[in-house]
């Protein structure tokens, strides 16, 4: 893999490359699976990568809850927005912040944990976990299983949460579908902004968006090879257009804060 | 590298390992670095890994700003709680949940974002800005670099957002110094929970907290190890204390409100 399919411009080259970057570059979202199942030696290394990421002061807030029975699947995909790929994948882990771990050893040592309470601790517990998470989505790849990530987890927080008995404090973040790539998927790696749109050097420069409009032209060709129309901007657009594009993600605050997961 | 240092636990082993997997277990915080400098070849590889990361609807909303200007990277240290090596590090990377491109690009084409005043849509900030870092910290690693998060540019988001002339909707989430590790620190890899602790089959298993106190033990042995003194529980407890252990980040949700990430 080359960074040529990564920016979808045939010219880009990296000067430095090695196994492990070429295996981050081909990433690509797996929607379709094999029948083989991810063995629990499989799975004891995902988690053993996600757990070397980092995490704010070794906090360590999170938690994974490894699903593989049938019909859980089957439940947590049409909580997911009824996408059936969660259901056929071998195994689909729920990515959980957790501070219900603290707040229980708060409670044993009889001790205050306030600091929980407020927006910044959510969102380390975001992070952390999206941190743990990567790790186990490139350690997954490097035992050749795809895997894609499903935010959808989040459209209905307070059911998943029933269905897999989180305490409170505990929320899904993202489930992430993992199981051997079906070669029959037709997906490719999807082309990303050219660096420079992205990358800054020393201070922000606003004038980086100039690249946007080229981008736009190289996904709407990537989109066309699979019968869908639209460019980035357009889509992008239409993803942020308001409360009604986002499958009552815009309820999050307020169930976080039910959940436990207060934002003050 | 194994599983034992990980886990600080010598009976600990993966059935399952391979170069990549090894490299993500070896990770480790580097805190002091030689004086070769990062390369612009080696910052492309970077962000191009960080690039692969998966990202929501393929919103792409963050940018990241590469410092290496010395003066710049002291303001910074300064503005990050004092912490030297920021400066000492050849590169410091400032990560940005970047939600002004999508607002520029909703101006231009006329069009309404109004989803982006949501805290979902922040957390999509977040956790898609942590991906890709977290793919860069891999890389880096597989480049011979080492690195460390640096949270404490959460402390003063406004001065860190005018040092480097971040647009509004643009929020720093947390800095990565990288450089070569100089061998001389004195560090180790630092064992986490152990893995049943925090893998759930099927459902949440509070039981998993049995595993914490055999931790504890082994977390004040390696704090022992470089002179310090506390288990993991007492510096979770401390840390979460409550807002006077925030170091300013309790103001997080009304200084990102004021930046333009809402969490409405």
């Amino acid at each position: 893999m080359t960074a040529a399919a990564r920016y979808g411009d045939s010219g880009a080259v990296l000067a430095v490359l090695n196994d492990v970057l070429s295996l981050q570059l081909a990433h690509r979202s797996v929607r379709k699976f094999g029948p083989r199942p991810v063995t629990d030696d499989e799975l004891t290394a995902l988690v053993a990568a996600a757990q070397s990421a980092p995490t704010s002061s070794n906090l360590q807030p999170w938690s994974v809850v490894a699903v593989r029975d049938p019909a859980r699947k089957a439940r947590l995909a049409g909580l997911a927005g009824n996408q059936d790929f969660v259901a056929q994948a071998p195994l689909f882990l729920v990515w959980v912040a957790d501070l219900s771990r603290a707040r229980r050893m708060a409670a044993r040592a009889e001790r205050e944990v306030a600091a929980a309470d407020y927006l910044e601790t959510t969102i380390i517990g975001f992070v952390d976990t999206a941190l743990a998470a990567q790790n186990a989505v490139v350690a997954a790849a490097s035992l050749g299983l795809g895997s894609v990530f499903v935010g959808a987890i989040r459209n209905r927080p307070a059911e998943v949460a029933a269905e897999l008995r989180l305490p409170p404090h505990a929320v899904a973040t993202f489930g992430l579908a993992v199981g051997t790539p079906d070669p029959t998927e037709r997906a490719d790696v999807k082309p990303r902004l050219p660096q420079d749109a992205v990358l800054h050097r020393e201070q922000y420069d606003a004038a980086a968006d100039g690249h946007i409009a080229g981008y736009d032209e190289v996904l709407a060709a990537y989109n066309a090879r699979f019968g869908l129309t639209g460019n980035w901007s357009g889509r992008v657009l239409d993803r942020l257009r308001g409360p009604a594009s986002m499958a009552g993600r815009h309820r999050l605050r307020e169930i976080l804060e039910r959940l436990g997961l207060p934002s003050r």
